[in-house]
Protein backbone atom coordinates (compact mmCIF):
# COMPACT_ATOMS: atom_id res chain seq x y z
CA UNK A 1 0.00 0.00 0.00
CA UNK A 2 1.77 3.20 -1.38
CA UNK A 3 0.44 6.04 0.96
CA UNK A 4 0.71 10.10 1.53
CA UNK A 5 2.53 10.32 4.96
CA UNK A 6 1.42 13.47 6.52
CA UNK A 7 3.77 14.49 9.14
CA UNK A 8 1.77 16.75 11.42
CA UNK A 9 -0.87 14.29 11.31
CA UNK A 10 1.53 11.54 12.54
CA UNK A 11 2.83 13.67 15.16
CA UNK A 12 -0.50 14.49 16.90
CA UNK A 13 -0.86 10.56 17.80
CA UNK A 14 2.68 11.05 19.71
CA UNK A 15 2.41 12.09 23.12
CA UNK A 16 5.45 10.31 24.88
CA UNK A 17 8.47 11.97 24.47
CA UNK A 18 11.58 10.16 23.13
CA UNK A 19 9.37 7.47 22.32
CA UNK A 20 10.25 7.33 18.43
CA UNK A 21 7.28 5.72 16.55
CA UNK A 22 7.55 4.19 12.98
CA UNK A 23 5.98 6.06 10.06
CA UNK A 24 7.55 4.14 7.08
CA UNK A 25 10.00 1.16 6.13
CA UNK A 26 12.59 1.44 2.98
CA UNK A 27 15.33 -0.48 2.09
CA UNK A 28 16.04 -2.10 5.47
CA UNK A 29 15.49 1.25 7.32
CA UNK A 30 12.91 3.25 9.20
CA UNK A 31 11.71 6.50 9.28
CA UNK A 32 10.59 7.32 12.75
CA UNK A 33 9.49 10.52 14.45
CA UNK A 34 9.77 11.50 17.48
CA UNK A 35 8.92 13.84 20.66
CA UNK A 36 11.83 15.14 22.38
CA UNK A 37 11.95 17.14 25.35
CA UNK A 38 14.74 17.34 28.19
CA UNK A 39 17.66 15.61 28.00
CA UNK A 40 18.08 11.78 27.06
CA UNK A 41 21.46 10.06 27.54
CA UNK A 42 24.94 9.31 26.22
CA UNK A 43 25.14 6.17 23.69
CA UNK A 44 26.14 5.51 20.34
CA UNK A 45 25.38 3.11 17.69
CA UNK A 46 27.97 0.65 16.72
CA UNK A 47 26.79 -0.58 13.59
CA UNK A 48 24.25 2.55 12.65
CA UNK A 49 24.80 5.91 10.86
CA UNK A 50 21.35 8.06 12.48
CA UNK A 51 19.91 10.67 10.73
CA UNK A 52 18.24 13.49 12.66
CA UNK A 53 15.95 15.88 10.79
CA UNK A 54 14.49 18.86 12.87
CA UNK A 55 11.04 19.50 11.77
CA UNK A 56 10.37 21.55 14.62
CA UNK A 57 12.19 23.34 17.18
CA UNK A 58 15.71 23.24 17.88
CA UNK A 59 17.86 20.12 19.10
CA UNK A 60 21.01 20.31 20.75
CA UNK A 61 23.02 17.04 20.35
CA UNK A 62 26.01 16.77 22.62
CA UNK A 63 29.12 15.46 21.32
CA UNK A 64 32.45 14.79 23.07
CA UNK A 65 33.83 18.17 23.31
CA UNK A 66 31.66 20.70 21.79
CA UNK A 67 27.54 20.66 20.51
CA UNK A 68 25.81 20.82 17.67
CA UNK A 69 22.63 22.65 17.07
CA UNK A 70 19.87 21.50 14.79
CA UNK A 71 17.20 23.74 13.92
CA UNK A 72 13.57 23.40 12.03
CA UNK A 73 14.41 22.47 8.46
CA UNK A 74 17.60 21.15 9.04
CA UNK A 75 19.55 17.86 9.55
CA UNK A 76 22.48 16.00 10.94
CA UNK A 77 23.84 12.82 10.54
CA UNK A 78 25.62 11.42 13.31
CA UNK A 79 28.33 8.41 12.16
CA UNK A 80 28.15 5.15 14.05
CA UNK A 81 30.33 4.85 16.74
CA UNK A 82 29.80 8.41 17.68
CA UNK A 83 28.94 9.56 21.12
CA UNK A 84 26.13 11.88 21.68
CA UNK A 85 23.12 13.03 23.59
CA UNK A 86 20.43 14.62 22.40
CA UNK A 87 19.08 17.46 24.53
CA UNK A 88 15.98 19.57 23.88
CA UNK A 89 15.79 22.32 25.99
CA UNK A 90 11.67 23.34 24.57
CA UNK A 91 10.18 20.77 22.34
CA UNK A 92 11.64 19.29 19.47
CA UNK A 93 9.64 17.01 16.84
CA UNK A 94 12.26 15.02 14.85
CA UNK A 95 12.20 12.97 11.82
CA UNK A 96 14.73 9.94 12.32
CA UNK A 97 16.34 7.69 9.60
CA UNK A 98 17.83 4.93 10.57
CA UNK A 99 18.45 0.96 10.03
CA UNK A 100 15.94 -0.92 11.32
CA UNK A 101 18.08 -3.06 13.94
CA UNK A 102 18.65 0.17 15.44
CA UNK A 103 17.98 1.06 19.09
CA UNK A 104 17.08 3.81 20.38
CA UNK A 105 19.51 4.23 23.33
CA UNK A 106 22.09 2.04 21.33
CA UNK A 107 25.10 0.56 23.43
CA UNK A 108 23.43 2.24 26.70
CA UNK A 109 20.63 0.28 26.85
CA UNK A 110 18.46 0.01 29.91
CA UNK A 111 14.85 1.44 30.93
CA UNK A 112 14.65 4.13 28.42
CA UNK A 113 14.72 2.09 25.65
CA UNK A 114 11.53 1.74 23.68
CA UNK A 115 10.92 -1.32 21.08
CA UNK A 116 9.39 -0.96 17.52
CA UNK A 117 5.81 0.29 17.68
CA UNK A 118 4.57 2.07 14.28
CA UNK A 119 2.12 4.99 14.38
CA UNK B 1 32.74 15.44 9.98
CA UNK B 2 29.60 15.81 11.61
CA UNK B 3 27.43 19.20 10.31
CA UNK B 4 24.38 20.85 10.40
CA UNK B 5 22.74 20.94 6.84
CA UNK B 6 20.22 23.55 6.47
CA UNK B 7 17.67 22.41 3.51
CA UNK B 8 16.84 25.75 2.60
CA UNK B 9 20.73 26.89 2.13
CA UNK B 10 20.61 23.99 0.13
CA UNK B 11 18.13 24.14 -2.23
CA UNK B 12 19.07 27.96 -2.65
CA UNK B 13 21.97 26.39 -4.79
CA UNK B 14 20.41 24.02 -6.69
CA UNK B 15 19.04 25.85 -10.17
CA UNK B 16 18.49 22.90 -12.23
CA UNK B 17 15.39 20.95 -12.44
CA UNK B 18 15.47 17.17 -12.17
CA UNK B 19 19.13 17.01 -11.20
CA UNK B 20 19.36 15.64 -7.51
CA UNK B 21 22.00 16.80 -5.57
CA UNK B 22 23.60 14.78 -2.67
CA UNK B 23 23.57 16.29 0.92
CA UNK B 24 24.48 13.38 3.24
CA UNK B 25 25.35 9.91 3.44
CA UNK B 26 24.63 7.16 5.75
CA UNK B 27 24.71 3.50 5.72
CA UNK B 28 24.83 2.83 2.09
CA UNK B 29 22.20 5.46 1.26
CA UNK B 30 22.26 9.01 0.42
CA UNK B 31 19.71 12.09 1.48
CA UNK B 32 19.31 14.01 -2.05
CA UNK B 33 18.01 17.21 -2.65
CA UNK B 34 15.92 18.10 -5.68
CA UNK B 35 14.54 21.12 -7.50
CA UNK B 36 11.08 19.93 -9.53
CA UNK B 37 9.34 21.07 -12.29
CA UNK B 38 7.42 20.24 -15.32
CA UNK B 39 7.28 16.24 -15.77
CA UNK B 40 9.64 13.44 -15.17
CA UNK B 41 9.47 10.13 -17.06
CA UNK B 42 7.78 6.81 -16.47
CA UNK B 43 10.64 4.55 -14.41
CA UNK B 44 11.15 2.34 -11.64
CA UNK B 45 13.43 0.88 -9.51
CA UNK B 46 14.35 -2.60 -9.69
CA UNK B 47 16.20 -2.97 -6.26
CA UNK B 48 15.47 -0.10 -4.46
CA UNK B 49 12.89 1.60 -2.32
CA UNK B 50 12.89 5.53 -2.68
CA UNK B 51 11.52 8.55 -0.34
CA UNK B 52 10.11 11.30 -1.22
CA UNK B 53 9.83 14.29 1.04
CA UNK B 54 8.09 17.33 0.31
CA UNK B 55 9.61 20.62 1.67
CA UNK B 56 7.94 23.25 -0.88
CA UNK B 57 4.45 23.11 -3.25
CA UNK B 58 2.92 19.77 -4.28
CA UNK B 59 4.57 16.60 -6.32
CA UNK B 60 1.99 14.65 -8.12
CA UNK B 61 3.56 10.85 -8.68
CA UNK B 62 1.33 8.82 -11.16
CA UNK B 63 1.47 5.14 -10.58
CA UNK B 64 -0.22 2.48 -12.82
CA UNK B 65 -3.72 3.19 -12.26
CA UNK B 66 -3.93 6.41 -9.72
CA UNK B 67 -2.45 9.32 -8.58
CA UNK B 68 -0.35 10.35 -5.55
CA UNK B 69 -0.45 13.98 -4.21
CA UNK B 70 2.24 14.49 -1.12
CA UNK B 71 2.06 18.12 0.13
CA UNK B 72 4.45 20.19 1.97
CA UNK B 73 5.54 18.02 5.37
CA UNK B 74 4.66 14.85 3.45
CA UNK B 75 6.31 12.05 2.51
CA UNK B 76 6.06 8.60 0.39
CA UNK B 77 8.02 5.99 -0.20
CA UNK B 78 7.59 4.27 -3.62
CA UNK B 79 8.30 0.70 -2.98
CA UNK B 80 10.89 -0.44 -5.82
CA UNK B 81 9.21 -2.30 -8.94
CA UNK B 82 6.59 0.04 -8.89
CA UNK B 83 6.57 2.40 -12.25
CA UNK B 84 6.06 6.01 -11.44
CA UNK B 85 6.64 9.15 -12.48
CA UNK B 86 6.85 12.21 -10.60
CA UNK B 87 5.07 15.47 -12.04
CA UNK B 88 5.20 19.14 -10.61
CA UNK B 89 2.65 21.39 -12.05
CA UNK B 90 4.38 24.14 -9.60
CA UNK B 91 8.02 24.14 -8.57
CA UNK B 92 8.72 21.70 -5.98
CA UNK B 93 11.53 21.01 -3.54
CA UNK B 94 12.18 17.38 -2.36
CA UNK B 95 14.14 15.73 -0.24
CA UNK B 96 14.95 12.03 -1.40
CA UNK B 97 16.09 9.00 0.62
CA UNK B 98 17.86 6.47 -2.01
CA UNK B 99 20.21 3.82 -1.44
CA UNK B 100 23.51 4.76 -3.27
CA UNK B 101 23.50 2.18 -6.42
CA UNK B 102 19.94 4.49 -7.25
CA UNK B 103 19.85 6.26 -10.52
CA UNK B 104 17.17 9.11 -11.50
CA UNK B 105 15.98 7.53 -14.42
CA UNK B 106 15.70 3.81 -13.24
CA UNK B 107 15.24 1.53 -15.57
CA UNK B 108 14.04 3.89 -18.35
CA UNK B 109 17.64 5.80 -18.61
CA UNK B 110 18.59 7.91 -21.18
CA UNK B 111 19.42 11.61 -21.38
CA UNK B 112 17.72 12.52 -18.02
CA UNK B 113 20.03 10.96 -16.21
CA UNK B 114 21.94 12.60 -13.97
CA UNK B 115 25.32 11.33 -12.03
CA UNK B 116 26.65 11.76 -8.36
CA UNK B 117 26.81 15.50 -7.42
CA UNK B 118 27.07 17.27 -3.91
CA UNK B 119 25.48 19.98 -3.26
Amino acid sequence: MIETINLAQKFSLIHEYWSPRIAGELNDAYIKLARLRGEFLWHQHEREDELFLVVKGTLRIRLCGRDIEVGEGEFVIIPRGVEHMPVAEEEVLVLLLEPKSTVNTGDAGGERTVGEQWV
